[in-house]
């Protein structure tokens, strides 16, 4: 396992989906920082559980307990560890869970790699459910953020082929990034929230399920962060994207788009404005030599439909070695596309956070006292 | 700086276009290991520029000394580095290369960060000459990889909108992929070599360039490599794949088409063949949960086209403050596309070196005496 | 902070002295490994405080609650952890607490680093109660080992100047390091134990503390384990057993008494026995080059007395910046040695654990097929 | 192996005694620092072998090439790669190095894990000659350091048994540390260079070696640098310390002598002079609870004889498996000390800028604009 992510802002993962708790550990947020429990909760509540008819029926309360580096409102410096209850889990039957392999599930990879050792409850460890605290580090991270300026925020940019308008990556700014964060279903174009909900109601009638897109936007993010190679914003970013189950692609700013332009079109040609820096297109992405360029940072993550779907499904028993067809039955998600919005968001914040005390740290010579 | 990648196969990058030499430390490779150092050089040329008109006419031979970790044609144990001199270079006007910033290229990014100290000659530490370093690092992955039945191989799959076929992710074999290996324009068209060189000439002439998309397949991995979260197998190649400059998006399997697909239809089904669980399908790519499930890896990378063009530009000049028309001069590649093929292979036999190490050590404690 | 610790047995460490629980993420047990709960009881039994004259009267039970990673009684895989609930805490003025300085505690340099914002209460993140974690993941690594036929154990080889003897560095073996786990107060000459718990008892007396020293033993850790430089036994052994509060001296096999030797005599010369290679003397305590040369690897770690003492002492207050007299009231070990133990051979246990698994991932590509 | 060390002065250490080259990549120097390179070959003298009586009379030039990192005089931000030809190696015979196991060297041990591929001239990677990097490291290091009023020095505080006074640990200064710096033979009592002169030629007569103790202290470090558990100043000290060949025990401040004391003479009083908090003792040596208390840094680390002597010794034969007397000819130090008095030095060098750097990390989103 690799449970860690993070050389600055330094996550732990843990839990299972129907063991007693998930959480995480965070380390390195600088002491004496005010935490907001309220603005955590309002986070949590954009991804907890059973509040959509889009959603599993499954209910959480996904109330953050902070277990240790907390005092009077403050960061101590100390780590910071934030656990969430499992309440409302349900027994199966293990056995049959532990042979019969879910297609697009981790069921199967994962029983080889832990030799059938795998928790089999609610996908265990490789649950979406894992991504709660994911927003709860999020959640701080975007106080950090928040502080210096910095604004995020994330609409759904398709589902299951519709598709919603895109950011003007030149002038998406913080108030409709806000704004977007305030949404149920946020989108540009809100005339698309029926289309996609028949669509996705659709899907559930039919015991199926759907993806979508999700664009992803920060702004306020200064120049200089970032490095050339293995700590590039898309790297970090991307690794930590990736960690989210269903996320099967990423790009940043026109992403695949770029590969059909000629250098002509694609470079972004920078002027002067009011004595800064600033680039008159942002077909980059405010991402350039792997290092933010002053410009809104604009990426886009592809889900893949949620595997667990009623209809029937060729798979295997691992028990007897045979072909089955496989119904699952349970509270699924038809689309997790809604839920998994400020999932991203989170994403961005936490490796944004995390390569801002990078550069930190590398100017801390220059700047302090020893 | 973040110059160093892997848990397991780690690698730490140095050197800079127009310095003395670039080079990477290997730290990692197990003792005994002999090295095909034709096989490296093979590999090495692929990558070289100054082959094809395609390139840039820079002429190196990259050819790689390696300083430490090697004895009698076997690695020590000890971390192996291997060095590549910088032979052709060229000596510019520094001041104006570090007043003046390139569109789409790091340097103004980069100027922020390094507070302009950042080696100004050829992009410095930034050059896609560093991915020469990557290729090598990749041979050595790939001998390792190679001992135990896995290929590597990789395709033109784009170049300014034309696309190549895809594998087919279900059928996809070592004997497909080792022929695209010996070839310099690699496609499994061969019929779409002449219009995608017809455009990329279009490009040069018109002193602008053009970008693409690699795809690429590892066939004879087995299942159970990789981890949930930060070390999926996803996120680890991602990492990896946003460190070579001009890459913008990444998508595993069928990537951001899964997004408008039905669960029923995305999920991979499974069944017994021989005795070995195998997928119907290969939507997931041969990951699912983060882990290898047996099927071939298939991921995609796009690249956009290369910033260094001859065609005049709006830009800055940091040394006055004002607006500037630029002229980048120089040998660039119109496409760096063809080139790039062996760099992307050399990303994913570089990840998948590392995590397999990963699961080895998981399991260690099981299988050795202490 | 640098809250985590290992490259293969990862720990992340957090929890306050007095904060709602302390606990530690273990990422990297192999999955299917049974856990003995018992046998973790038995050993946090060993640290618990309230159980002897020599130790602090705050009572707490120290039950390991395992939150993850554990299904069945065995491992998943997944992250191990576990939380230790703090039920004895004592409230106090935590103003005072903040502003007045205990000389030898982290108080002063704590407040500078985190600018006064770390937890006052009982220490925060510095308290010794954190090695109680440490013990829980010593134990599990233990159990990895005891597998293998590693065994740990160690003794009270010094309290405030009187001496034990010392290990048999050839002979010291796994039934004399069991015997010793058994005991409360474990010395190799048991006529010793009065004179040191009247030692103890007289600086209790006077409101004061000792030090002491504790050795350390492992056996049946085969040859080949660890790595030339900054991976070497003693450098990751004695990277943990300087985060133990209070140790201030890291020695192994003849440690600092090898520095009058002749080079004639320090060197163990070796012989072969029945078929394997032996030395016929230990001064090296089994690690040679960084790495175990399966002889039994002896070490030892001298602590310094509890800085936490009733007698009045000089110091400051920092929200007056002016010299105070201060006494510290409330519970303390006098002498912190017997319940450190424990803590010791855990260091060794996860040290040792660690290593191995990382020579196991560098032999990976040799003995597993990818 | 474990190549790297450190979290933001990151090194990554290669090479082989007889290799082509042996040489480091230091990953995290701010960008825009200019590098003294008579200052560096300063330093590197004073390892360099062949200019002392106790010294290998191999002549080694240890001319540090500058391949990366550097430009116009001044650090890139790029990853700076220091390498050290390797000039003046002999040719053995290579089948009994790698049968014949040398006493007290990492011979056996490294054969075990490297399955006996370890390159067996000069001890391969696992030479003394690899503290040539390390010295390299440190003089970055102590430049960065020294430009914040940060001195280093050493002395050599015992040979075999012969032992010097020791620091004033709250009045020793920069002046007394910078006039160490210059001699070859650093002693407080100059009087006892002869004595131990004598001492180590006696040593060499017999074609023996002898061991010894080595005191390192820095002054003008602020208050604040280290963390509590893995991070701890005496942690990565020593890890870092214990990473140098012959380094057998690590002490600080009063180090095993505190396990002797009573707690009321171990804590250190403080007061308040000047308005600065002072402590009036330094028995903890500058380190409390794991973090820098603005005190003078002092530690020793204790060196066991080099294991090469002339003298015959027992050992084995691999390929025969059979006991051998072996006489180990060559040129070798008969008394490492003197020359590894910088060695200590560039180790705390570097780990106090590592740390330094840790700390300025965590501060980062206080007092900067992301």
């Amino acid at each position: 396992m690799r449970a860690n992510f993070g050389q600055h802002f330094k996550l732990t993962i843990f839990g299972e989906s129907h063991g007693p708790a998930i959480g995480i550990v965070i380390d390195g947020i600088p002491a004496g920082t005010p935490i907001d429990e309220e603005a955590v909760a309002r986070q949590m509540a954009r991804r907890a559980p059973g509040n959509d008819p889009t959603a599993t029926a499954r209910k959480e309360a996904d109330r953050v307990k902070i277990v240790s580096g907390l005092f009077e409102g403050r960061t101590t410096g100390a780590p910071l560890c934030g656990m969430i209850e499992n309440t409302n889990t349900r027994s199966g039957d293990y056995a049959q869970l532990r042979a019969r392999m879910r297609p697009g599930h981790a069921d199967y990879a994962g029983h080889v790699k832990y030799g059938g050792f795998n928790d089999p409850r609610g996908g265990g460890h490789f649950s979406g459910r894992l991504t709660a605290p994911l927003v709860f580090a999020g959640s701080i991270a975007r106080q950090l953020l928040g502080h210096r300026g910095v604004t995020i925020g994330a609409h759904i940019a398709a589902i299951g082929g519709i598709e919603d308008t895109r950011f003007d990556p030149v002038r998406v700014c913080a108030d409709e990034l806000r704004a977007l964060q305030g949404q149920r279903f946020p989108l540009l174009d809100p005339a698309l929230e029926s289309p996609m909900r028949e669509l996705v109601e659709a899907a559930r009638l039919e015991q199926d399920s759907t993806g979508g897109v999700i664009e992803c936007a920060a702004v306020g993010v200064r120049a200089g962060i970032g490095s050339p190679f293995f700590g590039s914003v898309e790297s970090v970013v991307s690794q930590l994207a990736f960690s989210v189950p269903a996320v099967k692609a990423i790009e940043f700013g026109d992403g695949s788009a770029l590969s059909g332009m000629r250098g002509s079109r694609a470079n972004d040609a920078m002027h002067m404005e009011d004595g800064h820096v600033r680039c008159l297109s942002n077909h980059n992405g405010g991402v350039t030599g792997g290092i933010t360029n002053g410009m809104p940072i604009v990426m886009r993550a592809a889900l893949k439909p949620t595997p667990s779907i009623g209809r029937v499904q060729r798979s295997v028993d691992l028990s007897t070695s045979s072909d089955v067809q496989l119904s699952i039955t349970g509270r699924h998600d038809p689309c997790i596309v809604p839920r998994a919005v400020v999932v991203i968001e989170s994403i961005l914040a936490i490796a944004l956070c995390d390569l801002a005390m990078d550069d930190a740290s590398t100017h801390a010579l220059q700047s302090e006292t020893i």
